[in-house]
């Protein structure tokens, strides 16, 4: 559990590409994002209000997130000055890099000499138990996906966002760093060790009300051979009652892996539905969430309307189009 | 990679159940197995030539395998005295014990202080990639169980067995301690970071001769929801030629999980053989390996007639039977 409010930092980030997890939690958690504060040469702005480390401070940030990717891998010299004055003064530090906090040696020093916590949300931190398939009550929805990358973290975001709006009960479920420096808790999935990983899962999503929805962030695909295995994991140790699935209909191969072409919805809804109802004979596909960046409106809209007459299901590109219909299919279960 | 030949350590093992590790490698490398060293009370013996350490080193072993299960979990002053004598001999340790041969500051001295290595086989000691999903050269068969223990490791081994005594070119491939402890090398899959399970997989499992099988070590189900990432990443990274379905008839529910039945063969074969299909399209189902131990030897040749019938594949016992008509479909390929 990482401490909120936030101060945002965003360093040297060169341009708005490189902040990618300060835009998450200005645009989904921004009550998280108290300011930024950025040095010199600074090419991205999130448009949010510019603040010292004491000014943050005084207006209640607990925690400075490294809201973007470093330079070459490497913590600067200029960045560790802004951490370890921060850490000074009782803040604590995350971040998702993929050189950790902890290895550095003035941070934890510096940590241990002014009780700070330092979060590298890529590192487990709990101890996760075996999955033991029991029923657990409430609700939960997955978000799978033909392909890596195609938006699984957004349509559980933007769905998890209009189902409070409307006043249900739902929690968004981060399995990777960037949902985790969002919401401040979660499972960074990718780096549980095999025997856990559906039981880290089944940790994430315990008992609730019965009218509560877990949003589960999906991982990789099932159809990815580099990740399938932590796909299978989250169908398993997610008992999903409802699942999504998710597209972008321009690619030509599998991230990552030329000359494996991506399967069609019908394949991806074939083949999870049965594995999913292994864990939860319940389990529902209950709608089709279309990236759809590469194509103009006009083409959206007649691929998503293809969609529907297809599959017989509601399809939406939640950030062009909302997430209503997706989050009505939901909440008729 | 563990120094071969052994000698096998069986303590004070109260019978040959707690000696599992130590009758597998007489069983399947028994060119490993020069001898055993057993303490005052050992229930457990393996028909071996006894032999005092000095003995074993003379006649050529390299290394000291406790073959056995550890009462309590706790290394014993008793096994102490062996195993750090052993070491100032100039042996190695290799164990697939939970606690750990490395935790033990006693063994970790005399290793450092005689030059000895301690190969604690639960543990990955490679460096895996993320898995590319590029075609390999040489064959792969692997056995997918309805469950967990339903005879996946044995199937493998009995093959690999059979196909070496009629010249093929085969070598088991193993994903688990004991088989890591039987064959000197190996994946200890359910202990790898789920990102790297796949390429563990594809690193353990490289281009070979054309006519060359690796016999692939199963582990876990796509239907017991504890470790059926596992079994996912091992189908997408063994790239599998040849699916052996592996079933035990008389399990009344999945192992560990009351209220999860298993699932009929069909089902296997049906889920299992897509998702192959995914990173070897050509992969096919060769045979069923079916596990009779609680069946009559009538009742055993019943279904499996039953099973070749419903199936139109070869089916056997190899305990019992053999594995001949397996390998003949695996040799047909």
């Amino acid at each position: 559990m990482i401490e909120t409010p936030y101060l945002l930092f965003l360093g040297d980030a060169p341009d708005m590409l490189a902040a990618k997890v300060a835009i998450g939690i200005r645009d989904w958690r921004p009550e998280n994002a108290i300011g930024q504060i950025r040095l010199p040469g600074c090419g991205a702005d999130l448009g949010l209000t510019e603040m010292t480390l004491a000014e943050a401070q005084a207006a209640g940030a607990k925690t400075l997130v490294i809201g973007v990717a470093n330079r070459g891998g490497v913590i600067s010299a200029a960045w560790k000055e802004v951490l370890i004055q921060a850490l000074e003064m009782g803040y604590d530090l995350a971040s998702g890099l993929h050189n950790l906090l902890r290895d550095e040696g003035d941070l934890v020093a510096a940590a241990q000499t002014y009780g700070g916590t330092l979060h590298d949300v890529r590192v487990p931190t709990d101890g996760y138990p075996i999955a033991n398939g029991v029923k657990r009550s409430g609700k939960r929805c997955l978000a799978v996906g033909t392909d890596c990358s195609v938006g699984k973290m957004y349509t559980a975001m933007a769905m998890e966002a209009e189902m409070v709006k409307r006043g249900m009960k739902a929690t968004f479920r981060a399995t990777g760093q960037t949902g985790i420096l969002i919401t401040g808790h979660g499972v960074p999935l990718d780096a549980v060790i095999a025997d856990f990983m559906a039981g880290s899962v089944e940790y994430l999503t315990p008992d609730n009300d019965d009218d509560h929805w877990d949003m589960i962030e999906g991982q990789g695909s099932l159809f990815h051979v580099s990740y399938s295995g932590v796909t299978m994991a989250l169908i398993h140790g997610g008992q999903p009652d409802a699942l999504i699935l998710c597209h972008e209909p321009t690619r030509e191969h599998m991230r990552g892996l030329p000359g494996y072409k991506l399967p069609s919805l019908e394949q991806l809804r074939d083949t999870a539905l049965p594995l999913a109802q292994v864990s939860n004979p319940a389990c529902m596909v209950v709608g089709v969430s279309v990236n759809t960046q590469h194509l103009s409106e006009d083409e959206a809209r007649t691929y998503l309307a293809e969609v529907e007459a297809r599959m017989g299901l509601p399809a939406s590109d939640p950030y062009r189009f909302g997430s209503d219909k997706l989050v009505d299919a939901l909440a008729a279960i």
